[in-house]
């Protein structure tokens, strides 16, 4: 092997290390390993969603000018958030509440709170093809059924 | 309107007014409203990202058995999240460098950052094209190119 090609290789190899080096300081912070850590994702991905949605919903009030770009990027976002903090429900997520406003009866209807996180999902992919028209017409409505969407499971399945 | 019709209207209202009311608690923290709401988001998001990395880093370095179902849905939460944080390097969170380890330098190299988180998101979607092969010969590889993916801004672009 040259000594170029050693040194590449080395400095691959110092980059790959490091790379997973990021992850041994914050191996306790695995997704799902404990039950606080469960709660955590799943408050820290519905604060996520909640900050897009609450942006949304400014502009659908008309509190904040419709930004056609703004407004189709936060739907996007709100696409892919829909699908990360229910997992947190499962695993080591499962029949936690302490430190939570999950209650219990999650698990107790448990298919009818993944048929109400399918509904809300769909609710939100609507919302990304309405956001495309750039039409508040087309979008308000597509923007309440969202707005149903989180709130079917939070009178419920939701302490308050 | 008979009187069924109008009480289910009426639910409708309620249900819509209040699932809009869920936002009017958290109109401050509406996504890149402020700066400090800007720092809060991405850090949020990194860390979700950090979670799913850091349970997968466990599976390809041999320090938790691998499981194919589990693999997948961490890499495919990757997929969604990649897309998460780097919006709010933008807009209200542009220069914002309080309470953060982003370097001004990010926003000096934009075309340089969008393009690495361009490299970043493209290696995610190869890691959840070998997580569906079940094989960690496929994976390993495609693991080390996403954590580079990481690397490659946590050098130059981040804080230590």
């Amino acid at each position: 092997m040259s000594m170029k090609a050693w040194t590449i290789a080395a400095s691959i190899s110092v980059i790959a290390i490091t790379g997973l080096g990021i992850t041994a300081n914050h191996a306790a912070a695995s997704a799902f390993t404990t039950a606080s850590d469960a709660v955590e994702y799943r408050q820290k991905a519905f604060s996520l969603i909640r900050e897009n949605f609450a942006y949304m919903s400014g502009m659908v009030r008309g509190e904040r000018d419709y930004d056609a770009d703004a407004f189709k990027q936060r739907a996007q976002a709100l696409y892919h958030l829909s699908y990360i903090p229910f997992e947190a429900f499962s695993g080591a997520g499962e029949n936690v509440t302490a430190n939570s406003d999950a209650l219990p009866v999650i698990w107790e209807n448990w298919s009818d709170f993944e048929a109400k996180r399918d509904t809300f999902q769909a609710a939100v992919k609507e919302l990304v093809n309405a956001a495309a028209s750039e039409n508040m017409r087309e979008i308000r409505p597509k923007f309440m059924d969202t707005a149903r969407g989180c709130q079917q499971c939070h009178q419920g399945y939701r302490a308050d």
